[in-house]
């Protein structure tokens, strides 16, 4: 090798980072508490005590002239921990048998900026979504519900039922639906085999799963509404995760709607809830018609009681800061355990 | 360890990336012509043929109360080439021994999106920067000078006069200043070393590394303008690599002003060209009074000569779709190597 380049620069300082493989990164979130990590997040949120930068968006269309996306999310919480998400996905990713989207997530050092470390980012942000859902469940007065209904049996599906079923020993019953016969049945297989008391039942579609049920989570890819009001059981309470499933009727008929970030849904007027804020049909706030009810941060500090009639629903459009939140926790426990590849960088 | 994680993920398809160490990003840059592909990409910027999506920007104040910062760029090359790059600093990092800033690029996968390979970045930024300088240099007709002068003594100095040596035998002297007198002497002892016949003075000043000078380089870390136009020897160009080193009257006064992006100038008016432009100041294209005489891009089509009374400035804000292109450079001629180190991620 000869080059311009050989002997021009000067012999740098050594630098490295700490690299964790996703069963690295899952040891770790099994060694912690990441509800609680997630709750914490969720209050400095609230209390204005985090920063969510603007997210650096590149999208095209790939070879099968698909869809195909990254997102870069930076965020920095209690002036402690800082670093970036960095989530990427193709609509035709399943069709070649990889999950939909993929990443990495990046803790950044609080004193020179530093990448420090570079972590899978598949399944934290699946259990950054569903310590979401779990303590929105809660904090809406539903967390002793009986009959939970699951729309959509994917990833997301599986830890939101292994982690609502790990706090909780009131649900007796599950129904299950997904468009892809197979992934329901794989997720009522593993649901029986850890849960041998739990009643698992398979539903021929939404309005069956839906039926009956005290609360349901939307855990799919639909990007058209097509839930309606008449499914809906009295006093039920909706997790909306995948935002695309329900119809405006029911986004407007809620007796309570719970989001985590009015700003966020807000900028985003491609989403249902955005586009109703927007043109002026839910108010942004609390108010006599359908409005705002409160955040996720709110409901924490002040919990709520469900509803006798009508129907409650969650709105998380998804924070990035709590996801930096859980990068900083995770790094903690792979320091504390000896996980993980150290590299050199330089 | 035992928690409701454990087991509850479906095995996934296993998925690896490709890790690249800096002295291994040197090596593949030195394998390739980084300046043609630098080239390459602006024609495709100039074309349209390139996105640069909004940055996004994380800023905070680390211990020492110091300006501490994150920005991402994610960017797409001519339907080919995607990626991202990290490059974050600390104003306080030079005190800790560590160069200011750091950081990571990113290759995304065209068809999947999914990160392909993870390199170090801070070489490699530099690498292009120097690139457009001399690309600029050539296309504004500044090919055969003879007497150069540099301000600011760091990385970028080594890697603009290693490159612009390598590519003309025209350079007979050279001026170095920077106020850390131990940096010019370091860079003096090493281009003496590498280029024997090559005059080298260290300066006691500015005006005097400019003085007589074909070409000059800023690449100091100013953030006020201080140069001042007497300084500037007949016929010179001005090369405002670090954009904070030339005055107002240095910017309005040039006979000819030649750019890499008006678009990201004009967004970015805490920078002295932006806020001239944002002030009308200075004319956005090419007009009779002040104004941006053309893009480099544009030059590279059609080069300039150079002037013969007053002085060219070239000011390049710093296109992050370029380090996209030389990512996936790196990455094809690593791959071909057979360099950096597989790592599995899920």
């Amino acid at each position: 090798m000869s080059s311009w380049l050989t002997g021009a620069l000067a012999e740098p300082r050594p630098e490295s980072l700490l690299f964790l493989r996703r069963d690295e990164v899952v040891e770790c979130l099994a060694d912690c508490d990441p509800v609680g990590v997630v709750r914490d997040a969720l209050l400095a949120h609230g209390a204005g005590d985090t920063t969510l930068p603007g997210e650096a968006y590149l999208a095209w269309h790939n070879g099968k002239g698909a869809y195909t996306r990254s997102i870069g999310m930076p965020g920095a919480v209690a002036g402690r921990d800082f670093g970036m998400k960095i989530i990427n996905a193709s609509v035709t990713n399943p069709e070649l048998g990889m999950e939909r989207a993929g990443g990495l997530g990046l803790c950044f050092d609080s004193e020179t900026a530093r990448v420090t470390t570079v972590m899978e980012v598949g399944v934290l942000s699946a259990v950054r979504t569903a310590a979401v859902s779990a303590l929105a469940v809660d904090a809406a007065g539903y967390g002793a519900a009986e009959r939970v209904g699951v729309v959509g049996c994917g990833t997301q599906a599986r830890l939101h039922l292994a982690l609502l079923l790990s706090r909780t020993d009131t649900v007796t019953d599950v129904t299950l639906f997904d468009e892809r016969t197979a992934a329901a049945e794989a997720l009522a297989g593993s649901l029986t085999a850890r849960h041998p008391g739990l009643r698992v039942t398979l539903a021929p579609g939404v309005p069956e799963a839906m039926a009956g049920r005290d609360v349901v989570f939307f855990l799919t890819t639909a990007s058209e509404g097509y839930v309606r009001e008449e499914w809906i059981a009295p006093g039920a309470l909706l997790v909306n995760v995948s935002l695309g499933d329900l119809t405006d009727e029911v986004l407007i008929g809620a007796r309570a709607l719970y989001i985590d970030d009015l700003e966020l849904i807000v900028e985003n007027p491609r989403r249902p809830l955005g586009r109703l804020i927007g043109e002026g049909r839910i108010a942004p706030a609390a108010a006599a018609g359908p409005s705002v009810t409160a955040t996720i941060a709110e409901l924490l500090a002040e919990p709520a009681k469900p509803v006798e009639e009508g129907y409650v629903v969650v709105n998380p459009f998804g924070l990035g800061v709590l996801d930096v939140a859980l990068f900083a926790e995770v790094r903690a426990q792979a320091e504390k355990a000896g996980r993980g590849q150290r590299l050199r960088l330089l």
